[in-house]
């Protein structure tokens, strides 16, 4: 199986991986499992015990592969895939201690980045196909690369990487600009790179028009707000992003106004890990 | 305001937060607020939006040490402190775009410290005296030095470190050997280490507790299962622990069963982020 | 005197700086200066030896902290000032020993990047208002956010930061898909991102103006050809980029064309480095 | 093929590339290629624009090894070899988006690289066999290591690595001490190790000589005066290195003057990039 | 062969002997291994230069892995194996550049750890059955982890890891408590989890018996001060710790008096180095 | 006090620290001390409790400094100097808390780096001023730069550094050449560097002799035999080192026959650690 483009960088996860390795494993390493015979060979399935999203596939591959190189991992699932309760995700298979040692890293990376992929999901589904659901940089520090991967598993898109990524001009820094300028003066700085506006009034939205924004964020607004606000767009390119306070009872219909874009923290930042766990079975 | 010994070791903070701001400002650093006057000076505030816990205050004062250090940072309320929704928790004066570059690092530890602190103390409230609430190695790979942490500010406490702390017999260890062999193994090779079996029938409670158990983990039992191991435990010294789906609901009444401990890993692997911002104001 | 917010970050001059110290001061630290005095202090000078444009102070700065805290650092001169031959640029103050530690990789940081920034300098005058000069990704690995940055000291912009920044559809991305295919695409996986596009034949800038990408490259196209491609842009917002072995000769001929930026790698990949010395004078 | 002992050191080769990989690729990855379909293989070569010498190749090799285990990448030439105008320098294959995701990383190493090799080259040529091109301390920052390989690769030797190798007395170490007292702590402080004097004067080469330096630095020197510094070094061991200011015009009189090593950082400093492409063709 | 369960963890290995051949190889590489012609093929053997206790070998494995992909490494004894003077312990096949710039770093673990299982070994055997010897804090720094592998390896136990492990009440952390407050407190704080107290005198063990101590260390007594403690604890489970200034000559008779565990820092922080040797043949 | 030149660089110091730090405290910080009111102040001295030579200050007060800002660290001793058996060498003055979480870690390397200063005055007391007392790369994986620093404060001198800083050519590198080509082809490859040759008998030393060495290892020889070495130098300036098995006992007798370098691994990677103590007062 190729690796999958859109799945996280490797260099990203094998980062990731060693950092919670050494986290999980330092001073003594896993003592428990070094009371148990090394010559056990044991078999083992990731299964998921809900309904879900699976993410976080390569980490748990990583973990084995940089815990013992004898440790065979495989896959029945791949990032992106429903799975259902009882699914079996993959195996494992090797000696019984290095099974046993990587299993909590590997289902840390697993069923927090499910739990990521899975909620996002959800706000695909309700969204339908009326908008994207954006993902935001309210992330986990030290984990953004990884879930931004899980937001694209589980069907979103992805907002600015990071501060560097593109211009998002907010309140704070408008405090002594107009639109017009800040505007202006990200394109003479930041050629061909995305200007994206921050609105809380129409009229700061009829500005960032005026002012050739290429996104703009509608903040906090209502229903018929927004739908003023995709009637004003016209026929402009401008992306129209609706935030605040979105949840799963709201979404759908604020994808049927016409908005490109819905963008949520709650998919990153407060998701709620998937349950899947290892079933270790031991060859007599 | 001299350290709290409690707080998370101010080396594993320096790190995370290196990671955090590495992730957020590569390759080009913080293009928005490269757009706005240097010299402009902003007094901004950490305000709670909800209701909750603190927890993380170390890491936002070294995200605006490691930005700049011209950025001055000062604490209202500290890691463990219940706030209130409106509530200024610290405040953050220096140069507009510093301020600005460093806002959402600084959140992202104190909204997700802060969560795991709020989802915590949630749980001991409702155990109310009976029981601790006890965490778990189901953490965020790469933060678990700094959710344990929030874990204490929320009132609650640490169960197993990592897998070289203690020694924990689960049924995958004991697939070769008895309990009574296990724990005897155990002594011998790890003395004066807490050595602790789960177990999730009443039978394999009493070997445990015949084989000299410092701990033992009750795993999935109903409440009664629960005081009849009380019982049999009498005046022993070895700590219960429940274990298994316990949630707001239900932490009460097992804590009342006579148990010592009651551990989740809702507190650390599905707390909501508790929601806080950073009002930035321009002085004029 | 404030952190220039087109500066580089400093979490990235910090660890660029750890790396030089340690690859110059292994094993055994600076021989050399072991067997000077460490009672003498010095008082040195950056001086430049020939006139270009000034970058890399932060480096030469940290430098000096990471090495002896008791040293002090000083400039006369900032990042993007035109610095002439013999002018002093900033000052050094402190024990000998630890002055002539650090005085190497002060300079290969001083003069590598002033280097780019002078180099850059050149291409912005050349080019005139006509259009901006843009760097590239061919940059020295390990050094790109320090470059980066030294462009935009001399007067440059910056182009894609990294291949997470934007999408820039080149002819190997395209052997399986047309450009309108590929913008489409690009539109829906990342939206509110740069969509890029190179193009080498007219027909393929009139495909990707029909399929509406933000900027266009047109590589390797003569001044007429370019030329043709501005009118056929008519008032459409797309930018385009030319590139191709522009000169210094060239470059102005181009930027009058009505072109918006002109990239060349010259200005990272074959900078010649600024020639900047340290006097150091000793107090009597 | 085995690897080169004079190539550089493979944990230095490995840090380097993971840093440069990081680099390009935080936080989403290649959202270009992500675009490309996963299951298209690549054949692609590496193939010189220019003539010049290669350099660098381990570092191609180790980008695709950290980026996809399933990319071979085999080599046509080495290390070393002078290459000419579209000859094959080496072959990528693999799947079609990897193998674009390591092309910038891949390239930009070779052609800084193989740029340091030429420009040694270039030396080596213009000095003929009168005396060795020597390298500086003048390098890129990070990089030293990789550069110095690059030089040895370009037939050149190298000065010292660092700061901790040798010896190496300049003016301002010579503030309060003699040539003789400074050569005679040295001697006594770092036994067996290389003791080298940069003398302005003929005056202080006499002192050098008579201390019994082991190499001389002839700093900015005519030729008559080298040639009087050779004649005054009869039958002596002591090495004789001409430096500053030396370019290809002139270092082949200075060669024949009958000193040992002419150091430059032209080489390393100021390299022009060798332009070296990478032909990606798509198997139908 | 698999691995060890009670040997080091191999991220920790990996980390230990990336640093170790950066600090040999920086920044030139093995510039005499460079000299030796890289088509000789060589035959190496580890071998003891006198007789002791093997540790250290996923180290010597780790670090040829690390230099050259085709070096093979094969071992004759394994980590915890007694090995006589001339005994062949492993045999190292592969290019001669490769295996001599290898052979210091890979020894420099072997020796040093076999030291520490040596000496510990010579500590096991004179306690004889009466007592296990514990290790200490007292490690070398950067090395804990593989230092205490080599405890291991020697026949010893490990006492805490580090500070997190468990609790133990020196007389400093006594300065403004009762014993019994402090073990309250600890039980409160870390529940499960040991809890060790340091006692000078007859009276403070009685303090700590009293106040339900894990583990008390009976800190430079007398034999007969230790029996007169084992008494004391009759039937209770507390384990009992004899430390200060046990030799091989002290070590039996104290571990007869009942005691069950005798820490020294000797085998860690004063072992002597095993000596071991590299023997390296050359095919004709 | 400034900085002692001849000391540990500080970049290697404060690396070593984080290490040491991050393996004493992880993950849950320092447990115990956690339990010790925060708000008392602690004065504590070093003391020596034997006699020997003082190394590591560097690190102790890296140690506080890292640990927590508002504890200071003074010294009445420096690297270097002997020290007598209860000697206060440096106080700490700071929380209680923070003072006993930094001790082990500041002991650890006092205790560590002066016994290897303490094992090399012993040495370079016994050889009086015949010869000068040489380490080796015989040191411990990760402290070789603290090593070689401590080796200095006991007033020994530095070898080779790594394998990077001079030639040294063993019988391994010589079974294709013989020591003359092989002292031709170190000049050739690395001019101006050491190049040192192993002899085991007085053939081989005539051989190295007439190649021009700039330094010989007189391996294994007897003091006639290493008198023999000497008279056959005559007026050379080659350095003569003696190695092998040399002890307290014997290296007086070699420094006596006018050899010029006595190296032993003793030194480093045997050295005992000297006992220092951190004796901890609690203001009233």
């Amino acid at each position: 199986m190729s690796r999958d483009p859109l799945g996280p960088p490797i260099v990203a996860v094998r980062a990731a991986v060693a950092r919670a390795l050494e986290e999980d494993l330092t001073p003594l390493g896993d003592i428990t499992s070094a009371l148990v015979p090394a010559d056990v060979e044991a078999e083992a399935a990731f299964v998921a015990r809900q309904a879900g999203v699976l993410a976080g596939t390569d980490c748990a591959t990583e973990t084995y592969a940089q815990l013992d190189a004898s440790v065979d991992v495989a896959w029945d699932a791949r990032d992106g895939d429903e799975v259902g309760a009882e699914q079996v995700l993959g195996r494992v298979r090797g000696p019984l201690p290095s099974v046993l040692t990587g299993e909590r890293t590997a289902l840390n990376f697993l069923c927090h980045l499910s739990g990521v992929a899975s909620a996002t999901r959800r706000f695909v589904v309700a969204a339908g196909d009326g908008a994207r659901i954006w993902d935001t940089r309210k992330t986990t520090p030290g984990l953004r690369v990884l879930e931004k991967a899980a937001v694209r598993a589980g069907g979103g898109v992805n907002h600015r990487g990071n501060l560097s990524d593109w211009v998002l001009l907010k309140d704070n820094h408008l405090a002594r600009m107009t639109i017009a300028d800040a505007v202006a003066r990200a394109r003479a700085q930041w050629p061909a790179r995305t200007v994206h506006v921050e609105c809380d009034t129409i009229a700061q939205v009829d500005e960032a028009l005026a002012a050739g924004a290429d996104a703009i964020l509608l903040d906090n607004m209502t229903l018929d707000e927004v739908r003023d606000c995709v009637a004003r767009r016209g026929d402009g390119r401008v992306l129209l992003e609706v935030s605040g306070g979105i949840t799963l009872d709201t979404v759908g219909a604020y994808a049927r106004t016409g908005a490109d874009c819905i963008s949520t923290s709650v998919i990153t930042q407060s998701a709620v890990a998937l349950d899947i766990g290892l079933d270790v079975g031991v060859s007599s």
